[in-house]
């Protein structure tokens, strides 16, 4: 569990790709965030205040978040001063990053004389069990996709924020790094063991109140030739009876390999339910969320609306449009 | 790198299925295992003959080898006495347990104190690259099944054994802990960090002669619940020509999930078709095993021919009737 409030650290950052987790953790949980703390030559701003470790500190900041993604996922030398001061103002280091925090011998040793916690987010130590296919109680959704980054996170967090506004006891369960900043908990999917990806999942979604959801961050696509296996077993373990399927209609391609086309989102659906039924015979999917930025808001509308008549359920562009429509399309699901 | 002869250890296993590696090894590798080591409680022997660790030192063993598999693979407080005596005898640890020996405290102490190495084939240190979906050159087989324990490896190494025998160019390439104490190395691919499913099949099975077969030892089922995902890596980064599927007829319900029933050939056959076509447009299935050991031979020979029927492809116990026909349609596939 990751203590908040954050001082998000956007170190010498350019390029507003290199902090999209911080970018993220601002965007979801603003009342988390006091503020910012960029190194000399950063020309990124997230909107929040700029302070040091220190006068963050005094403000209540309880973590030091390194919400930055570079090649390689390496700790830069040049940030090392950054987060000793971080751990001698009396904060916790949280990282996203590849290499462990701890495998800097002047911050692991500066950590341990000083009592605080190095948090490796993409690093779980949690003992996993395997998977059991167990039916547990309480209710849980699955965002799922036709390839890579197409939404989920996003999808799920709105769903998470519309279903709390309606007073629906719901949760988002993160599976991955920004998800689990957001979230403060969660367990990096992707970084589990594969014996243990659909154990790792019904750990994170155990039993709950009847009437409870939980709504879990999906990852990849069962057509991804790079990640199917974790989104197989991520489908398998949260044995979800709601999913949603996330797609970005136009994209060339399947993320990272130019040679794969995407697929449609009829096998995608047809695909998705057919595995989730393995472990849930009740799994069915409850919306639609397009990505449609590289569309004028009158076609995304159009589209929208041939997609929820070709389907039988809602779309949306969860941006445009919110997720009103899917959540309400839930509630129909549970009513008696 | 794992020094023979063996010594495998038993444990207090009383079902059989719980010893498989030990079997595996004892069989396909008999010049390799000087005898085998039980405790009190064990029902199950390999018919090799019984010693403890100082007796088979004396006689020149190696290495002390932990055959056994258990569900999340753990290393039973009962067995650390037999493992330290192993030390004490002068033989390596060779372990294919998801934990690691050196985990242990007083293992670690004893192994380090007497210059002893503890060798945990479940993990690899090899760099692994995601996958990338390319096609290689070369040719691949992969053996699917409807469930866990289903004779896969069996199934492969036989196939290995039969096109030796007929001068074509063939290597078995293992993917679990049997198969890598049989072949001498392989990837563990269970215990891969779940984004390099793919990834570690494709360095595991890299481009070849146009006409060397890579027979790769599949794992688990799409249609198992704690480990499908494995599976699914495993078909995408095989990108396998021919699979061969795997089944036990009779088998009541999928290994360790009492509520789980077995999906049908059928849905087996077709679920793998469909993912392995997303590698290579060309898979296609040459062959069908069972393990009949639950019928009558002649039950069995009745049951592979109705199977051979209803699929079009041939159908054999390995065991009971050798690979020799799936071997001749594989031939019949690559001829000009």
């Amino acid at each position: 569990m990751i203590e908040g409030p954050y001082l998000l650290f956007l170190g010498e950052a350019t390029d507003p790709i290199a902090v999209k987790t911080a970018r993220g953790v601002a965007q979801w949980r603003p009342e988390n965030c006091l503020g910012e703390h960029a190194l000399s030559g950063c020309t990124i701003s997230l909107g929040l205040p700029a302070m040091t470790p220190a006068e963050a500190a005094a403000k209540g900041a309880k973590s030091y978040v390194l919400g930055l993604a570079n090649a390689g996922g390496t700790i830069s030398d040049s940030w090392v001063e950054a987060i000793l001061d971080a751990l001698d103002a009396g904060l916790d280091i949280v990282s996203g990053l590849h290499r462990r925090l701890s495998s800097v011998p002047t911050i692991r040793e500066r950590a341990e004389m000083l009592g605080r916690r190095l948090i490796d987010i993409r690093h779980s130590d949690v003992p996993l069990p395997t998977g059991k296919g167990k039916i547990r109680t309480g209710k849980r959704l699955l965002t799922v996709g036709t390839d890579c980054s197409v939404g989920k996170m996003y999808t799920t967090l709105a769903l998470e924020a519309e279903m709390k506004k309606r007073g629906i006891s719901a949760d988002f369960r993160a599976t991955g790094q920004t998800g689990i900043l957001i979230a403060g908990s969660g367990l990096p999917i992707d970084a589990v063991i594969s014996d243990f990806i659909s154990g790792a999942v019904e750990l994170l979604t155990p039993d709950a109140a009847a009437d409870h959801w939980d709504l879990i961050e999906g990852q990849g696509s069962l057509f991804h030739p790079s990640y199917a296996g974790v989104s197989l077993g991520l489908l398998h373990g949260a044995a979800a009876d709601a999913l949603v399927v996330c797609h970005e209609p136009g994209r060339p391609h399947m993320r990272s390999l130019p040679h794969y086309p995407l697929p449609d989102l009829k096998e995608t659906i047809e695909a998705n339910l057919k595995f989730a039924r393995r472990t849930n015979k009740n799994a069915t999917f409850v919306g639609i969320s397009l990505n449609t930025s590289g569309l004028s808001l009158e076609d995304a509308t159009k589209l929208c609306a041939d997609t929820e008549q070709n389907f039988g359920v809602p779309c949306v562009d969860p941006l445009r449009m919110g997720v009103e429509k899917i959540v309400t399309e839930l509630e129909s699901l549970t009513r008696p």
